[in-house]
Protein backbone atom coordinates (compact mmCIF):
# COMPACT_ATOMS: atom_id res chain seq x y z
CA UNK A 1 0.00 0.00 0.00
CA UNK A 2 1.13 3.58 -0.65
CA UNK A 3 3.72 4.83 1.96
CA UNK A 4 3.41 8.60 1.04
CA UNK A 5 0.32 10.36 0.22
CA UNK A 6 -0.65 10.82 -3.34
CA UNK A 7 -2.00 14.02 -5.23
CA UNK A 8 -1.70 17.54 -4.61
CA UNK A 9 -3.24 20.10 -2.91
CA UNK A 10 -5.39 22.75 -4.89
CA UNK A 11 -7.82 21.57 -7.40
CA UNK A 12 -9.98 22.99 -10.17
CA UNK A 13 -13.03 21.30 -12.11
CA UNK A 14 -13.80 24.43 -14.56
CA UNK A 15 -17.08 22.39 -15.72
CA UNK A 16 -20.30 22.46 -13.40
CA UNK A 17 -23.87 21.92 -13.96
CA UNK A 18 -26.55 20.17 -12.26
CA UNK A 19 -29.31 19.11 -14.42
CA UNK A 20 -32.97 20.75 -13.90
CA UNK A 21 -34.77 17.35 -13.14
CA UNK A 22 -33.94 13.88 -13.32
CA UNK A 23 -35.77 10.33 -14.33
CA UNK A 24 -35.51 7.32 -12.30
CA UNK A 25 -35.62 6.45 -8.48
CA UNK A 26 -33.84 8.45 -6.44
CA UNK A 27 -30.46 8.54 -5.13
CA UNK A 28 -28.70 6.01 -7.88
CA UNK A 29 -30.69 7.91 -10.93
CA UNK A 30 -30.82 12.26 -9.81
CA UNK A 31 -29.16 14.76 -12.25
CA UNK A 32 -26.26 14.92 -10.25
CA UNK A 33 -22.58 16.11 -9.85
CA UNK A 34 -19.84 15.11 -7.85
CA UNK A 35 -15.91 15.33 -6.99
CA UNK A 36 -14.78 12.05 -5.99
CA UNK A 37 -12.22 12.77 -3.58
CA UNK A 38 -8.98 10.62 -2.54
CA UNK A 39 -7.39 10.95 0.78
CA UNK A 40 -4.51 8.34 1.19
CA UNK A 41 -2.36 10.00 3.34
CA UNK A 42 -2.51 9.10 7.62
CA UNK A 43 -4.51 12.75 8.44
CA UNK A 44 -7.66 13.40 8.25
CA UNK A 45 -8.09 16.34 5.12
CA UNK A 46 -10.04 19.20 5.70
CA UNK A 47 -11.14 20.43 2.24
CA UNK A 48 -13.08 23.80 1.39
CA UNK A 49 -14.92 23.94 -2.01
CA UNK A 50 -15.34 27.01 -3.65
CA UNK A 51 -17.63 27.60 -6.51
CA UNK A 52 -17.25 30.13 -9.17
CA UNK A 53 -20.21 31.12 -11.03
CA UNK A 54 -20.47 33.21 -14.66
CA UNK A 55 -22.70 36.26 -13.05
CA UNK A 56 -21.60 36.80 -9.33
CA UNK A 57 -19.30 36.26 -6.33
CA UNK A 58 -18.04 33.00 -5.87
CA UNK A 59 -19.64 31.32 -2.98
CA UNK A 60 -18.19 29.10 -0.41
CA UNK A 61 -16.36 27.67 1.69
CA UNK A 62 -18.22 24.56 1.57
CA UNK A 63 -16.36 22.38 4.16
CA UNK A 64 -15.92 18.71 3.98
CA UNK A 65 -13.82 15.91 6.38
CA UNK A 66 -12.16 13.16 4.54
CA UNK A 67 -10.72 10.49 7.23
CA UNK A 68 -7.16 9.27 6.65
CA UNK A 69 -6.88 6.31 3.78
CA UNK A 70 -10.69 6.95 3.05
CA UNK A 71 -12.66 8.00 -0.39
CA UNK A 72 -15.80 10.49 0.02
CA UNK A 73 -17.56 10.71 -3.22
CA UNK A 74 -19.26 14.47 -2.86
CA UNK A 75 -22.33 15.11 -4.60
CA UNK A 76 -22.36 19.34 -5.17
CA UNK A 77 -26.36 18.49 -4.80
CA UNK A 78 -25.78 17.80 -1.09
CA UNK A 79 -23.91 20.98 -0.71
CA UNK A 80 -26.18 23.16 1.72
CA UNK A 81 -23.87 25.40 3.99
CA UNK A 82 -23.46 28.48 2.97
CA UNK A 83 -26.24 28.01 0.57
CA UNK A 84 -27.54 25.39 -2.05
CA UNK A 85 -25.96 25.34 -5.56
CA UNK A 86 -28.84 26.30 -8.20
CA UNK A 87 -29.68 23.68 -10.48
CA UNK A 88 -29.53 24.62 -14.39
CA UNK A 89 -26.77 27.38 -13.85
CA UNK A 90 -23.31 27.10 -15.18
CA UNK A 91 -20.41 27.14 -12.63
CA UNK A 92 -16.52 25.86 -11.85
CA UNK A 93 -14.69 24.61 -8.79
CA UNK A 94 -11.97 24.92 -6.52
CA UNK A 95 -11.25 21.97 -3.86
CA UNK A 96 -8.64 23.08 -1.04
CA UNK A 97 -6.56 20.82 1.19
CA UNK A 98 -4.49 20.53 4.00
CA UNK A 99 -3.19 17.15 3.02
CA UNK A 100 -2.96 15.98 -0.29
CA UNK A 101 -5.84 14.49 -2.64
CA UNK A 102 -6.96 13.13 -5.57
CA UNK A 103 -9.80 15.08 -7.13
CA UNK A 104 -12.02 12.92 -10.34
CA UNK A 105 -15.34 15.10 -11.10
CA UNK A 106 -18.32 12.63 -12.41
CA UNK A 107 -22.05 13.77 -13.99
CA UNK A 108 -24.62 11.93 -14.21
CA UNK A 109 -27.72 13.63 -16.65
CA UNK A 110 -30.82 11.75 -15.85
CA UNK A 111 -33.07 14.31 -17.75
CA UNK A 112 -33.80 12.06 -20.05
CA UNK A 113 -35.49 8.49 -19.69
CA UNK A 114 -31.22 6.71 -20.94
CA UNK A 115 -28.50 8.65 -18.26
CA UNK A 116 -25.92 10.32 -19.93
CA UNK A 117 -22.41 9.73 -17.77
CA UNK A 118 -19.20 11.84 -17.81
CA UNK A 119 -15.88 12.04 -16.07
CA UNK A 120 -12.91 13.54 -15.74
CA UNK A 121 -9.69 14.14 -13.54
CA UNK A 122 -10.01 17.36 -12.43
CA UNK A 123 -7.16 19.97 -12.66
CA UNK A 124 -4.09 19.80 -10.14
CA UNK A 125 -2.75 23.08 -9.37
CA UNK A 126 0.59 24.15 -8.55
CA UNK B 1 -10.74 30.46 -1.29
CA UNK B 2 -7.84 30.70 -3.69
CA UNK B 3 -5.14 33.15 -3.12
CA UNK B 4 -3.41 32.88 -6.36
CA UNK B 5 -4.84 32.19 -9.75
CA UNK B 6 -5.46 28.57 -10.66
CA UNK B 7 -4.14 27.49 -14.39
CA UNK B 8 -2.11 27.95 -17.64
CA UNK B 9 -2.25 30.99 -20.02
CA UNK B 10 -2.19 28.13 -23.04
CA UNK B 11 -4.70 24.96 -23.58
CA UNK B 12 -4.95 22.95 -26.37
CA UNK B 13 -8.26 20.90 -27.59
CA UNK B 14 -7.63 18.10 -29.96
CA UNK B 15 -10.78 17.45 -30.46
CA UNK B 16 -13.68 19.44 -32.10
CA UNK B 17 -16.80 18.47 -33.91
CA UNK B 18 -19.87 20.26 -33.63
CA UNK B 19 -22.92 17.24 -34.47
CA UNK B 20 -25.02 18.55 -37.65
CA UNK B 21 -28.50 18.05 -35.84
CA UNK B 22 -29.98 18.43 -32.84
CA UNK B 23 -33.17 16.44 -30.65
CA UNK B 24 -35.07 18.13 -28.16
CA UNK B 25 -35.45 21.37 -26.77
CA UNK B 26 -32.84 24.53 -27.63
CA UNK B 27 -30.66 25.94 -25.97
CA UNK B 28 -30.23 22.83 -23.56
CA UNK B 29 -30.15 19.97 -25.83
CA UNK B 30 -28.89 21.80 -28.84
CA UNK B 31 -25.80 19.71 -29.92
CA UNK B 32 -22.85 22.03 -29.03
CA UNK B 33 -19.29 21.90 -27.92
CA UNK B 34 -18.23 23.91 -24.86
CA UNK B 35 -14.71 25.17 -23.16
CA UNK B 36 -15.03 25.64 -19.65
CA UNK B 37 -13.25 28.48 -18.74
CA UNK B 38 -12.40 29.37 -14.87
CA UNK B 39 -10.60 32.48 -14.32
CA UNK B 40 -10.18 32.58 -9.74
CA UNK B 41 -7.92 35.16 -10.69
CA UNK B 42 -8.63 38.78 -9.57
CA UNK B 43 -8.11 40.35 -13.16
CA UNK B 44 -10.51 40.56 -15.86
CA UNK B 45 -9.08 37.36 -18.30
CA UNK B 46 -8.49 38.15 -22.03
CA UNK B 47 -8.68 35.04 -23.87
CA UNK B 48 -8.58 34.20 -27.47
CA UNK B 49 -9.28 31.09 -29.27
CA UNK B 50 -7.93 30.20 -32.31
CA UNK B 51 -9.47 26.96 -34.24
CA UNK B 52 -7.25 24.76 -36.50
CA UNK B 53 -8.96 22.54 -39.14
CA UNK B 54 -7.65 19.60 -41.18
CA UNK B 55 -7.98 20.85 -44.82
CA UNK B 56 -7.39 24.90 -44.42
CA UNK B 57 -6.03 27.56 -42.32
CA UNK B 58 -6.27 28.19 -38.75
CA UNK B 59 -9.66 30.88 -38.10
CA UNK B 60 -9.62 33.02 -35.34
CA UNK B 61 -8.63 34.66 -32.70
CA UNK B 62 -11.94 34.31 -31.66
CA UNK B 63 -11.91 36.62 -28.42
CA UNK B 64 -13.51 36.12 -25.27
CA UNK B 65 -13.80 38.40 -22.11
CA UNK B 66 -13.57 36.17 -18.31
CA UNK B 67 -14.64 38.88 -15.74
CA UNK B 68 -12.36 38.18 -12.36
CA UNK B 69 -13.07 35.41 -9.84
CA UNK B 70 -15.69 34.57 -12.89
CA UNK B 71 -16.30 30.82 -15.02
CA UNK B 72 -17.63 31.44 -18.86
CA UNK B 73 -18.56 28.26 -20.44
CA UNK B 74 -17.90 28.97 -23.81
CA UNK B 75 -20.28 27.60 -26.33
CA UNK B 76 -18.22 26.87 -29.81
CA UNK B 77 -21.60 27.23 -31.93
CA UNK B 78 -21.61 30.60 -30.72
CA UNK B 79 -18.35 31.78 -32.07
CA UNK B 80 -19.21 34.08 -35.10
CA UNK B 81 -16.54 36.23 -34.85
CA UNK B 82 -14.48 36.60 -37.43
CA UNK B 83 -16.53 33.46 -39.53
CA UNK B 84 -19.05 30.71 -37.34
CA UNK B 85 -17.54 27.20 -37.46
CA UNK B 86 -18.67 25.13 -39.76
CA UNK B 87 -21.01 22.01 -38.39
CA UNK B 88 -20.21 17.92 -38.85
CA UNK B 89 -16.42 19.21 -39.45
CA UNK B 90 -13.29 18.28 -37.64
CA UNK B 91 -11.36 21.09 -35.76
CA UNK B 92 -9.28 21.08 -32.54
CA UNK B 93 -8.47 24.54 -30.68
CA UNK B 94 -5.93 26.52 -28.71
CA UNK B 95 -6.93 28.48 -25.95
CA UNK B 96 -4.75 31.59 -24.89
CA UNK B 97 -5.49 33.87 -21.90
CA UNK B 98 -3.05 37.02 -20.28
CA UNK B 99 -3.82 35.48 -17.15
CA UNK B 100 -3.77 32.04 -15.78
CA UNK B 101 -7.19 30.18 -16.46
CA UNK B 102 -8.72 26.19 -16.50
CA UNK B 103 -10.28 24.84 -19.41
CA UNK B 104 -12.40 21.35 -19.62
CA UNK B 105 -13.71 20.73 -22.76
CA UNK B 106 -17.60 18.82 -22.93
CA UNK B 107 -19.75 18.24 -25.92
CA UNK B 108 -23.48 17.13 -26.13
CA UNK B 109 -24.78 15.06 -28.75
CA UNK B 110 -27.97 15.09 -29.07
CA UNK B 111 -28.62 13.81 -33.07
CA UNK B 112 -29.99 10.84 -31.16
CA UNK B 113 -33.22 10.76 -28.70
CA UNK B 114 -31.00 9.75 -26.60
CA UNK B 115 -28.05 12.61 -25.63
CA UNK B 116 -24.45 11.35 -25.23
CA UNK B 117 -22.33 13.88 -23.15
CA UNK B 118 -18.28 14.18 -22.62
CA UNK B 119 -15.73 15.89 -20.88
CA UNK B 120 -11.88 15.71 -20.36
CA UNK B 121 -9.52 18.62 -18.80
CA UNK B 122 -7.52 20.43 -21.22
CA UNK B 123 -4.03 19.48 -22.12
CA UNK B 124 -2.66 22.38 -20.78
CA UNK B 125 0.88 23.88 -22.65
CA UNK B 126 3.93 24.76 -20.77
CA UNK C 1 8.60 1.82 -31.43
CA UNK C 2 9.01 3.30 -27.77
CA UNK C 3 12.72 2.77 -26.64
CA UNK C 4 11.97 3.32 -22.98
CA UNK C 5 9.14 2.91 -20.86
CA UNK C 6 6.15 5.57 -20.54
CA UNK C 7 4.50 6.56 -17.95
CA UNK C 8 4.54 6.59 -14.04
CA UNK C 9 4.77 3.78 -11.34
CA UNK C 10 1.92 5.34 -8.77
CA UNK C 11 -1.25 5.92 -10.01
CA UNK C 12 -4.46 6.82 -8.49
CA UNK C 13 -8.20 6.72 -9.49
CA UNK C 14 -10.52 8.41 -7.53
CA UNK C 15 -13.94 7.30 -8.68
CA UNK C 16 -14.74 3.71 -8.57
CA UNK C 17 -18.72 2.80 -8.91
CA UNK C 18 -19.73 -0.75 -9.94
CA UNK C 19 -23.37 -0.66 -10.73
CA UNK C 20 -25.03 -3.51 -9.18
CA UNK C 21 -27.14 -4.04 -12.08
CA UNK C 22 -26.81 -4.89 -15.79
CA UNK C 23 -28.85 -5.16 -19.51
CA UNK C 24 -27.75 -7.31 -22.40
CA UNK C 25 -25.39 -9.93 -22.95
CA UNK C 26 -22.78 -10.76 -20.91
CA UNK C 27 -19.30 -10.36 -20.46
CA UNK C 28 -19.59 -7.42 -22.82
CA UNK C 29 -22.84 -5.44 -21.87
CA UNK C 30 -22.34 -6.53 -17.70
CA UNK C 31 -22.01 -3.24 -15.90
CA UNK C 32 -18.37 -2.93 -14.95
CA UNK C 33 -15.11 -0.22 -13.84
CA UNK C 34 -11.92 -0.82 -15.70
CA UNK C 35 -8.25 -0.10 -15.28
CA UNK C 36 -6.74 0.05 -18.65
CA UNK C 37 -3.06 -0.98 -18.16
CA UNK C 38 -0.35 -0.50 -20.72
CA UNK C 39 3.13 -1.53 -20.01
CA UNK C 40 5.40 -0.94 -22.77
CA UNK C 41 8.38 -1.86 -21.01
CA UNK C 42 10.82 -4.79 -22.01
CA UNK C 43 9.73 -5.87 -18.31
CA UNK C 44 7.13 -7.83 -17.16
CA UNK C 45 5.13 -5.39 -14.53
CA UNK C 46 3.89 -6.39 -11.08
CA UNK C 47 1.12 -4.65 -10.35
CA UNK C 48 -0.66 -4.24 -7.05
CA UNK C 49 -4.17 -2.14 -6.72
CA UNK C 50 -5.41 -1.37 -3.08
CA UNK C 51 -9.11 -0.57 -3.08
CA UNK C 52 -9.68 2.79 -0.94
CA UNK C 53 -13.75 2.75 0.85
CA UNK C 54 -15.96 5.63 2.74
CA UNK C 55 -16.30 3.80 5.80
CA UNK C 56 -13.75 1.03 6.48
CA UNK C 57 -9.99 0.43 5.91
CA UNK C 58 -8.39 -0.28 2.33
CA UNK C 59 -8.77 -3.42 0.73
CA UNK C 60 -5.75 -5.06 -0.79
CA UNK C 61 -2.98 -5.48 -2.02
CA UNK C 62 -4.53 -7.18 -5.33
CA UNK C 63 -1.91 -8.34 -7.77
CA UNK C 64 -1.64 -7.98 -11.70
CA UNK C 65 0.68 -8.86 -13.71
CA UNK C 66 1.34 -7.22 -16.93
CA UNK C 67 3.56 -8.78 -19.46
CA UNK C 68 6.54 -6.93 -20.75
CA UNK C 69 5.11 -4.68 -24.24
CA UNK C 70 1.37 -6.04 -23.47
CA UNK C 71 -1.83 -4.37 -22.31
CA UNK C 72 -4.33 -5.40 -20.10
CA UNK C 73 -7.27 -4.38 -19.24
CA UNK C 74 -8.33 -4.93 -15.70
CA UNK C 75 -12.35 -5.42 -14.45
CA UNK C 76 -12.49 -4.82 -10.71
CA UNK C 77 -15.26 -6.57 -11.10
CA UNK C 78 -12.85 -9.50 -11.48
CA UNK C 79 -10.94 -9.15 -8.35
CA UNK C 80 -11.56 -11.49 -6.00
CA UNK C 81 -8.65 -11.78 -3.47
CA UNK C 82 -8.17 -11.11 -0.75
CA UNK C 83 -11.98 -9.96 -1.50
CA UNK C 84 -14.23 -9.14 -4.45
CA UNK C 85 -15.06 -5.36 -4.78
CA UNK C 86 -19.08 -4.53 -3.37
CA UNK C 87 -21.41 -3.33 -6.54
CA UNK C 88 -23.09 -0.32 -5.14
CA UNK C 89 -20.53 0.73 -3.12
CA UNK C 90 -18.13 3.99 -3.48
CA UNK C 91 -14.60 3.52 -3.72
CA UNK C 92 -11.31 4.40 -5.15
CA UNK C 93 -7.71 3.30 -6.23
CA UNK C 94 -4.18 3.14 -6.39
CA UNK C 95 -2.61 1.32 -9.09
CA UNK C 96 1.38 0.49 -8.12
CA UNK C 97 3.96 -0.89 -10.27
CA UNK C 98 7.47 -1.64 -10.55
CA UNK C 99 8.09 -0.41 -14.02
CA UNK C 100 6.46 2.42 -15.65
CA UNK C 101 2.74 2.11 -16.72
CA UNK C 102 0.06 3.88 -18.30
CA UNK C 103 -3.36 3.42 -16.33
CA UNK C 104 -6.96 5.00 -17.88
CA UNK C 105 -10.03 4.41 -16.00
CA UNK C 106 -13.22 3.40 -18.28
CA UNK C 107 -16.70 2.48 -17.02
CA UNK C 108 -20.00 0.85 -18.87
CA UNK C 109 -22.83 1.36 -17.06
CA UNK C 110 -25.50 -1.11 -18.20
CA UNK C 111 -28.17 -0.92 -15.68
CA UNK C 112 -30.60 1.09 -18.50
CA UNK C 113 -31.45 -0.70 -21.57
CA UNK C 114 -28.90 1.76 -23.23
CA UNK C 115 -25.60 1.76 -21.94
CA UNK C 116 -23.40 5.11 -20.57
CA UNK C 117 -19.96 4.41 -21.10
CA UNK C 118 -16.82 6.95 -19.01
CA UNK C 119 -13.21 7.49 -19.06
CA UNK C 120 -10.58 9.04 -17.97
CA UNK C 121 -6.52 9.64 -17.96
CA UNK C 122 -6.04 8.41 -14.55
CA UNK C 123 -3.96 10.72 -12.25
CA UNK C 124 -0.05 9.89 -12.60
CA UNK C 125 1.52 10.34 -8.81
CA UNK C 126 4.83 11.62 -8.71
CA UNK D 1 -1.94 32.54 -32.77
CA UNK D 2 0.80 29.89 -31.23
CA UNK D 3 4.26 31.53 -31.24
CA UNK D 4 5.76 28.32 -30.24
CA UNK D 5 4.25 24.83 -30.91
CA UNK D 6 2.17 23.00 -28.25
CA UNK D 7 2.51 19.78 -26.87
CA UNK D 8 4.84 16.12 -26.77
CA UNK D 9 6.41 14.69 -28.62
CA UNK D 10 5.32 10.88 -27.39
CA UNK D 11 1.51 10.38 -25.85
CA UNK D 12 -0.18 7.20 -24.68
CA UNK D 13 -3.85 5.92 -24.70
CA UNK D 14 -3.98 2.91 -22.62
CA UNK D 15 -7.17 2.29 -23.59
CA UNK D 16 -8.70 0.53 -26.95
CA UNK D 17 -11.34 -1.30 -27.96
CA UNK D 18 -13.50 -0.87 -31.24
CA UNK D 19 -16.64 -2.28 -30.87
CA UNK D 20 -17.76 -5.28 -33.21
CA UNK D 21 -20.91 -3.99 -34.89
CA UNK D 22 -22.86 -0.64 -34.99
CA UNK D 23 -26.04 0.78 -35.55
CA UNK D 24 -26.74 3.73 -37.73
CA UNK D 25 -25.88 5.21 -40.83
CA UNK D 26 -22.04 5.06 -41.94
CA UNK D 27 -19.56 7.03 -41.35
CA UNK D 28 -20.73 8.96 -38.82
CA UNK D 29 -22.49 6.06 -36.36
CA UNK D 30 -20.13 3.55 -37.18
CA UNK D 31 -18.60 2.49 -33.87
CA UNK D 32 -14.99 3.73 -33.58
CA UNK D 33 -11.89 4.86 -31.64
CA UNK D 34 -9.60 7.83 -32.30
CA UNK D 35 -6.77 9.88 -31.71
CA UNK D 36 -7.14 13.27 -32.37
CA UNK D 37 -4.15 15.00 -33.12
CA UNK D 38 -3.31 18.77 -33.24
CA UNK D 39 0.12 20.26 -34.77
CA UNK D 40 0.16 23.84 -34.13
CA UNK D 41 4.01 23.77 -35.48
CA UNK D 42 4.97 25.38 -38.94
CA UNK D 43 6.59 21.60 -39.61
CA UNK D 44 4.91 18.88 -41.01
CA UNK D 45 4.16 16.28 -38.48
CA UNK D 46 5.79 12.45 -39.29
CA UNK D 47 3.77 10.42 -36.95
CA UNK D 48 4.19 6.49 -35.91
CA UNK D 49 1.34 4.89 -34.20
CA UNK D 50 2.06 1.27 -32.09
CA UNK D 51 -0.49 -1.01 -31.12
CA UNK D 52 -0.07 -2.59 -27.92
CA UNK D 53 -2.41 -5.41 -27.25
CA UNK D 54 -2.85 -8.25 -24.58
CA UNK D 55 -1.75 -11.72 -25.89
CA UNK D 56 0.67 -10.89 -28.61
CA UNK D 57 3.78 -8.59 -30.07
CA UNK D 58 3.07 -5.23 -31.19
CA UNK D 59 2.09 -4.09 -34.53
CA UNK D 60 3.20 -1.23 -36.44
CA UNK D 61 4.30 1.27 -36.73
CA UNK D 62 1.41 2.84 -38.14
CA UNK D 63 2.32 6.34 -40.16
CA UNK D 64 0.70 9.40 -40.07
CA UNK D 65 1.40 12.74 -41.66
CA UNK D 66 -0.44 15.97 -40.39
CA UNK D 67 0.60 18.92 -41.74
CA UNK D 68 1.65 21.83 -40.37
CA UNK D 69 -1.05 23.84 -38.43
CA UNK D 70 -3.47 21.18 -39.06
CA UNK D 71 -5.57 18.83 -36.96
CA UNK D 72 -6.21 15.03 -38.05
CA UNK D 73 -9.00 12.74 -36.42
CA UNK D 74 -7.25 9.72 -36.91
CA UNK D 75 -10.00 6.39 -37.07
CA UNK D 76 -8.01 3.22 -35.49
CA UNK D 77 -10.68 1.76 -38.09
CA UNK D 78 -8.89 3.05 -40.71
CA UNK D 79 -5.07 1.82 -40.15
CA UNK D 80 -4.72 -0.77 -42.42
CA UNK D 81 -0.91 -1.11 -42.96
CA UNK D 82 0.95 -3.32 -41.75
CA UNK D 83 -2.75 -4.59 -40.70
CA UNK D 84 -6.05 -4.10 -39.47
CA UNK D 85 -6.59 -3.12 -35.84
CA UNK D 86 -8.83 -6.08 -35.01
CA UNK D 87 -12.35 -5.25 -33.34
CA UNK D 88 -13.70 -6.64 -30.29
CA UNK D 89 -10.04 -7.00 -29.08
CA UNK D 90 -8.26 -5.04 -26.05
CA UNK D 91 -5.29 -2.73 -27.26
CA UNK D 92 -3.25 0.39 -26.78
CA UNK D 93 -1.70 2.83 -28.16
CA UNK D 94 1.57 4.72 -28.08
CA UNK D 95 1.49 8.03 -30.72
CA UNK D 96 5.37 9.58 -31.79
CA UNK D 97 6.09 12.22 -33.46
CA UNK D 98 9.09 14.75 -34.81
CA UNK D 99 7.17 17.68 -33.77
CA UNK D 100 4.87 18.80 -30.90
CA UNK D 101 1.62 17.40 -31.03
CA UNK D 102 -1.41 17.00 -29.03
CA UNK D 103 -3.82 13.88 -28.51
CA UNK D 104 -6.91 13.23 -27.17
CA UNK D 105 -8.79 9.75 -27.27
CA UNK D 106 -12.58 9.38 -28.43
CA UNK D 107 -14.38 6.37 -28.49
CA UNK D 108 -18.23 6.16 -30.37
CA UNK D 109 -19.38 2.80 -29.35
CA UNK D 110 -23.20 2.77 -31.63
CA UNK D 111 -23.54 -0.92 -30.75
CA UNK D 112 -27.10 0.12 -29.34
CA UNK D 113 -29.35 2.00 -30.57
CA UNK D 114 -28.30 5.02 -28.80
CA UNK D 115 -24.84 5.60 -28.88
CA UNK D 116 -21.99 6.26 -26.06
CA UNK D 117 -19.39 8.59 -26.59
CA UNK D 118 -16.66 9.16 -24.34
CA UNK D 119 -13.26 11.18 -24.16
CA UNK D 120 -9.81 11.78 -22.25
CA UNK D 121 -6.49 13.68 -23.25
CA UNK D 122 -4.39 11.05 -24.26
CA UNK D 123 -0.91 10.80 -21.89
CA UNK D 124 1.67 13.23 -22.37
CA UNK D 125 4.78 10.92 -21.94
CA UNK D 126 8.09 12.72 -20.77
Amino acid sequence: MANDPIGNTRWAIAEGYIAAWSHGPAPEFTSHETACILNTSDREAHVTITIYFSDRDPAGPYKITVPARRTKHVRFNDLKDPAPIPHGTDYASVIESDVPIVVQHTRLDSRQAENALITTIAYPAK
